[in-house]
């Protein structure tokens, strides 16, 4: 082509600078990948016991969590940062299981457990049976921050909260109306059936996040089972099984039956058949969520994310309260496995 | 060779039945290995530290630990119940740091936690930051046997204790004189230092057996570091951290840093290594504890057994209090690097 001007020079510059600009941008991007992923639990009611109302409740819940926590990541901010960020969000939510609005326990008691892991490292912090920390997923990262240790419990976590200036919330902050009833409906169902209780086992939040550094994290909230035994701790609070990030295989997130995730070390076994047996991360996903779990019987969902940016949200339930954001555009937000 | 009575058809014929019974108990014992390995903890003082009486003492009791774990195996008792009752012993056995004797925390208390694990389902219970329970992996074995949990903390798993008839002992049953001096000398030397004290982290006890039915098991047993945190956890009841067990793979017992062994999954770690990337049981030892847990600097050591009752004993550290008993007719007791 040749310009108006008919001087071939300048236009080949200009095209050079353009050219050189579009490679550049697609190198950064292709460089320096973002992207946040979220749960809110796989115990999804069955499509015929959802109502919309609900339905778009809990989608608004999840863009909220999803873009503030991607919120944190475009502006230079750490994967750390933005799971932190993500699941505080859903802990203060009442409709998600974590934090205010937890299930209850036996004794009519949230006990909530959290944990936070930094791929770059590895670090990690978690608390479990804490009855009295707002944000369970903040006193897991002060565990990872500010302790020698990676996992605290019960009373002498709430101690630990103490000594680090965190501020303990009543008992009744956690229990609302919805999980009163809820524990109430378990509680007869156990007593007529005579049996342990079902429990509602997958209402779970959890977040994954790539950083603009190249850095991986994972972060998991709940407060586990319906009507549990006081002093349960599932998988979530546990490196390995329900929450792992590494920078040099995955970041993981787990939600549903948690003593099946602690048995099969699920989050940790996705990574290791990543890093061990170089399957992709939806191989591995696949094979441990629509195969191992599913042997035994296990049922649940994980979200998980790699250092190339590649997200994986999959679950062998009716569904998975998900979304998912990323640099290439990606924004996601979905209940049921057709969205 | 003839007979005194010169008939050398009956000779001929008891050769014949010395010889198929030879073949008969080669093969047996070929097709059914049995193995028990026992530790006492990877935190062994310096030669220049160790009396002759204390060494002696250690040693019987691991002598007398892994010969009743052994017994059990020897009379066609399951890996479970093999290392269930090497465990104990250790517990009962003041001068482990699991059970009676166990170091105390901050408060002043022991706080006990234990896992046990069978390698056939798998199945696996835990329990973690109890104060008033004898036998931590006897209740550990509850949770596994008669709940639906896997991990229960603190006053609810002592709840859970006493539903199940356990009786409990006061916090005083757990104290001796040996842990209550140790404690003094960790706080005098944490003020002194005006930082968190480093605690004497590898004093766990743990026992990984193979059975004749080809079942393998793992259990851990701890109180954790002196002048811990209250509501601190380490990895010793935490499923694929310190305890982990698949008839598949491998069964491991941990001790040592409990926090670098949480973060790098270490008992699950070497199985995956076994499971992922075909290594022999001694290589997968070598590679996480010799490099991974090294690179990080953490120090320990683990006991492991494979499906062929292939037996590795290994850790970083100056010596592990350790002893293996199978049905090669191994049986070393052994302290430091050369026994």
């Amino acid at each position: 082509m040749i310009t108006a001007l008919g001087k071939p020079m300048p236009r080949c510059n200009l095209s050079v600078v353009l050219c050189l600009l579009l490679v550049s941008v697609t190198a950064r991007a292709a460089e320096a990948p973002i992207a946040l992923v979220i749960h809110g639990g796989a115990g999804v009611a069955d499509r015929a016991q959802m109502t919309p109302e609900r339905e778009a409740s809990y989608r608004a819940g999840l863009t909220a969590a999803v873009d503030a926590g991607y919120a944190v990541l475009q502006r230079g901010g750490s994967s750390l940062d933005a799971v932190a960020t993500a699941v505080r969000m859903m802990e203060d939510d009442p409709q998600f299981n974590a934090g205010r609005g937890a299930a209850l326990n036996d004794d009519g008691d949230a006990e909530l457990d959290a944990a936070i892991m930094d791929g770059n490292g590895p670090r990690a912090g978690a608390v479990a049976g804490v009855w009295h920390v707002r944000n369970p997923v903040d006193l897991a990262r002060l565990v990872m921050d500010r302790s020698p240790h990676v996992l605290l419990v019960g009373a002498g976590a709430e101690e630990f909260a103490l000594e680090q200036g965190v501020v303990l919330v009543p008992r009744s902050y956690f229990r609302t109306r919805a999980r009163i009833a809820e524990l109430a409906e378990e509680q007869q169902g156990a007593a007529e059936k005579g049996k342990a209780p079902a429990g509602n086992p997958k209402g779970t939040v959890g977040a994954v996040a790539l950083d603009r550094a190249g850095n991986l994290a994972a972060a998991t909230s709940t407060g586990g089972l319906a009507n549990k035994h006081a002093g349960r701790v599932g998988d979530s609070p546990i490196i390995g099984a329900g929450t792992y990030a590494n920078n040099q295989s995955c970041a993981v997130s787990g939600t549903g039956d948690g003593e099946y995730f602690m048995r099969q070390v699920v989050a940790y076994d996705i990574c290791a058949l990543v890093a061990y047996r170089h399957l992709t991360l939806e191989q591995a996903v696949t094979e441990v969520i629509h195969e191992k779990l599913r042997a035994t019987g296990g049922t649940g969902g994980v979200i998980a994310v790699d250092p190339a940016g590649n997200i994986v949200m999959d679950f062998n339930t009716v569904g998975m309260f998900r979304a998912a954001r990323d640099s290439r555009g990606r924004r996601d937000i979905a209940v049921y496995r057709d969205k």
